[in-house]
């Protein structure tokens, strides 16, 4: 009968918009919502609205920050002659995690896929270009998914920072860390032949 | 990063503790959410609200329901003498779904559970047995979950009802519809074997 329990339907709707939330999944969270007590469903809904409110790009690498200028692009503790370019804030958060990265970061919010129409003018391409223009940046990473997208906007991408005297490199491919050899697809398994290591 | 941004760090907690969502999909909610307009967000900090406050139980069914008395008991075309005993209002949806049953329900919004604490007058059990008490209804259909659980509450509301000289049935056990019998589990094959009808 939620059909016709107006208010439940509408929020039924709002979680069904959510990445990855199916209608019956959707159904559960505003069922489990009504329940929550009269604090924690304001404070559920104020979480919302303050995140939205407060999070913004950083001015500088334009990662989401709830500052001016994020903490990774204010700290001195890290290089700035390295620049990590990535398509989505996170990215960013899995790079870190591996404690072993510590220099920069360029979020691009996206990738070039000119048949959904979406050219280097809907990404932070410019904002990058105008990163590198001091000088300061000698090698620029490019971290972008290993996906026909990710790898023609890093293509892209370097054709474009290349001419400026800076390096570029990319991501190694290979067998994942701890995966049966068995399991891996016939490219990946192609790319870490390909990139083999003298031990 | 997301550890250092607060309110995305708090959403991300709401998120979380929705069922049967981890970690990362509640990340990714978090980042979706970041991104919708101010009148999305808006819409959907209102819809929490909303329905929290105006979602309540029918005084009758306890179903849930955004007026006093819910759809189905205040239909008159629903044949009262029917009652139909559910665990949970998304059980409400799935009979009605049906279209085939003209009955009225009772929602319980739980099944006992000793072990957690979870007696009968946690349930709507009071509720339930004052609507039994004029007489009008004639038939009570027990449609809890057949788990141990829903069987344990079946079976001690069928001992509250019974001596009142009202008739208790429970649906029936049996291979689900288009299934294969191959992957059908012992008990259920059991049930239904034990269940056949002559043809």
């Amino acid at each position: 009968m939620e059909q016709q329990i107006a208010p439940l339907a509408r929020l039924t709707e709002q979680f069904g918009r959510l990445p990855g939330v199916g209608r019956k999944s959707a159904l559960r969270m505003a069922y489990h919502t009504v329940k929550l007590s009269k604090e924690e469903a304001k404070a559920f809904a104020e979480a919302i609205l303050t995140a939205r409110e407060s999070i913004r790009r950083c001015a500088v690498c334009c990662d989401l920050t709830d500052r001016e200028i994020c903490a990774v692009c204010s700290s001195s503790k890290r290089d700035p002659s390295l620049l990590c370019v990535v398509e989505d804030p996170r990215e960013v958060t899995a790079i870190e995690r591996t404690h072993e990265y510590r220099g920069l970061y360029h979020v691009l919010h996206g990738v070039l896929s000119p048949l959904n129409g979406i050219g280097p003018e809907a990404l932070t391409v410019m904002e990058l270009l105008a990163r590198l223009e001091d000088g300061l940046v000698r090698e620029v990473i490019m971290a972008t998914n290993p996906t026909v997208e990710g790898e023609a906007t890093a293509m892209y991408l370097s054709r474009l920072i290349k001419p400026l005297g800076i390096a570029v490199s990319r991501l190694a491919y290979g067998v994942p860390v701890g995966a049966d050899l068995e399991y891996a697809d016939e490219i990946t398994l192609a790319r870490a032949l390909e990139g083999r290591r003298s031990l």
